[in-house]
């Protein structure tokens, strides 16, 4: 069939077979589909929708468009974890140690960040020495002596999927749940572990802006999982408020070192415990009571903190900051924004924050960009939290004198304050 | 406004400012907007359509985006006429005359044509010697000389339609009126004549399949016309019945010049006749029934046919074969499709019956194919007719024995015959 034809048929509601679907993302991925018909395509979608069967077929197909990764040595115990959108977004380097500390088994690759969102490599390099560029022989043997490892995005993974996500970027045909559903599950599958645990967010900074739509694209990815044999699981949770107060890759492991030492956010701690307590009992096969009491026991116990650090070791970086997060040292310049009269802060704007800490030099503005590890923003009052005049709201980390004007104007239009007091939603609004 | 946002506009069904939509033509005729986003638009268009204001500020911005006709010189006696679609369409060999022998003034530009569709301009080049490649100045003075010319597609006419149809064309973004509206109206506008007369076609050969979707076709280029001065009307004809019987250059040249000398079929003639009444009415400012007197009179009179020969003759062509079509001469193989048993003609396929035509030499596969003046189908049964067993339902014609079968097979598919008596629709559902 014509891909002419596939665009007509979507365009009338019809429902496409596996082999047109197959045929489509085969096509488009060697370059006989052109954009301009795909783009087309996509915008049909978004107005038709796809079936269930329609929508697992081209995950599948986008998820077997290039290389996979085989974790059949694992058996059925690989569990991976992945986050919808993220600023200051530093679960995984939490979570990640629980779960081995439990037994757990997390062979996990992450990217890095562009724009306004951090990548969990980036967050990782800020350790000295450490490297995210494992063989796959490498890779399988570090995971096997601790239970953990993190690679970087490698070989040709899902290549329909990034020509695809590229495309819809510049065509305004990224928000629809079937092409965000299938593009995110299906790097996922060709990541190739057993089970996935999924972090819905949703709220102003997040694509999904209410509980109602992140659960349907939950539920759509959950799916899609388990429709292709991965034991999958997910959570909402809410982005109108970010997790914890760092945002920036040194200050946010320095975060993740205070909540893997008892300390840290109570909002962060739970989302992490949660998550972890999915990913045990997916990967260790335990009832989510059993799972829950192990990973509290892991965190409560400085195993899941003795694992971090075994892991950053691993992969050449120096514990002794893990140790010690002191040792990241401080920036020259700092610029603190203060409260100017007693009240509340209602909300904050996350992709502007982020865009903020990436002037600063915490994050990329094309892929070019050197990231300074100790850049960033500690958002030290968030929504709900009463201040005073005179209070701290936020502090700008740099080394770029320059950028420090810029990013306080952001940062400063990003947060509203109110004279009442202010409701915030749940943390956590669902577990599917 | 960037590209990305005036498509999310519209997928939001928000209405464009006619900033906007100026914009996006003028940066996707030179190509700073790729042919990606431009088919994501078009696709939200097919879905959320666009306000009348919308409609007029695009067929605008088309019309203006490349050369424009300059015909002031003929005050607003000026008039044009447009077909939608047309297998077998020889109404502007016949109309254009009767309008020229009744002082209208038709200076015209027509196509030449391709695949299933036949060009005004291929059919008058069966003359030997006729040329449509005038200049300006040639073209003005032949007008001012006899009221008539009809030149080929010339210049840089809208040239943003024609980049935007080729891309509709393979991205299944035709069918939505909006952008059909716009692209005709846009051609007719740039064409320079004050008076825009439209024949809407309707039925299973053309893109509005019923009355009801061609009136509102119709109103919609009506409404175009006139938002921009010109005084345009619209007939809906049917078009399950092909006009006339005749498919072929030369031997559409020859049933046109049947009707002019008073013969030829009556569906033909009365369409013919209704166009150029209200072509007259707008060119020479007469009210519908003086019009229409005065154009059977110039039909009766001879008088029209007359002037076919003098406008032939002026643009280069021998007139002889004008007034004795004989001298077009035959092909040397032929074909007639009998009907095997008694029965009524039920439905042609239209589309068929014009890509038999082509294959038999009547028209082009490609841009670059020779059309033989000659060959083509003449029909001699149509819908609603009765056949008695061994009746001939066409004839096929050509130089190319080896395409005789095929052509036939296609021709034979193309007609479905009934047993019962068949009601056909009216020739002409509506005036506006």
């Amino acid at each position: 069939m014509r891909m002419y034809d596939i665009i007509e048929k979507k365009k009338h509601g019809l429902e496409l077979t596996r082999d047109e679907i197959f045929q489509m993302i085969r096509e488009y991925t060697d370059g006989s589909i052109p954009d301009y018909q795909m783009s087309a395509f996509c915008m049909a979608v978004y107005f038709k929708g796809m079936s269930d069967r329609e929508i697992f077929d081209l995950t599948e197909a986008m998820a077997t468009s290039g290389d996979t990764v085989d974790l059949s040595v694992f058996g059925d115990k690989s569990v991976d974890k992945h986050s919808t959108g993220g600023v200051g977004d530093k679960t995984t380097l939490i979570v990640a140690p629980i779960v081995a500390a439990c037994g757990g088994i997390v062979a996990k690759m992450s990217g890095r960040g562009l724009g306004h969102t951090g990548g969990t490599v980036d967050k990782l390099e800020s350790f000295p020495g450490f490297h995210t560029s494992l063989s796959p022989e490498a890779f399988t043997a570090q995971v096997q002596k601790c239970n953990l490892a993190v690679i970087g995005q490698s070989g040709d993974l899902a290549p329909a999927d990034k020509k695809l996500y590229a495309l819809r970027d510049v065509t305004a045909t990224v928000d629809t749940i079937p092409l965000i559903a299938s593009s995110i599950m299906s790097k996922k599958l060709a990541a190739g572990t057993k089970s996935i645990v999924l972090d819905v967010k949703c709220g102003s900074g997040a694509f999904m802006k209410t509980p109602e739509q992140a659960k349907a694209l939950a539920e759509m990815m959950v799916k899609i999982g388990r429709a292709h044999g991965r034991n999958t699981h997910a959570i909402i949770s809410n982005m109108d408020i970010p997790l914890g107060h760092a945002i920036g890759n040194a200050l946010e492991v320095t975060e993740a070192i205070e909540v893997l030492t008892g300390k840290g956010p109570d909002d962060l701690r739970e989302v992490c415990l949660t998550l972890a307590t999915l990913m045990v009992a997916a990967s260790c096969h335990l009832s989510i009571e059993e799972s829950k009491a192990r990973t509290k026991e892991a965190l409560d116990s400085g195993a899941a903190h003795a694992k971090f650090c075994q892991w950053i070791e691993a992969q050449g970086g120096d514990a002794a900051y893990a140790r010690d997060p002191s040792l990241f040292g401080t920036v020259a310049h700092s610029l603190e924004i203060i409260a100017e009269a007693d009240g509340y802060v209602l909300s904050c704007n996350a992709e502007e924050i982020g865009l903020a800490a990436m002037m600063l030099g915490a994050g990329r503005e094309t892929a070019e960009s050197v990231i300074d590890p100790r850049a960033g923003i500690l958002l030290l009052k968030k929504p709900g939290d009463a201040v005073k005049a005179g209070d701290v709201i936020a502090r700008l980390l740099t080394e770029r004198a320059d950028t420090l004007a810029g990013a306080a104007d952001k940062v400063k239009a990003a947060i509203q304050l109110s004279d009442k007091a202010v409701e915030t939603g749940k943390l956590i609004y669902e577990i599917i």
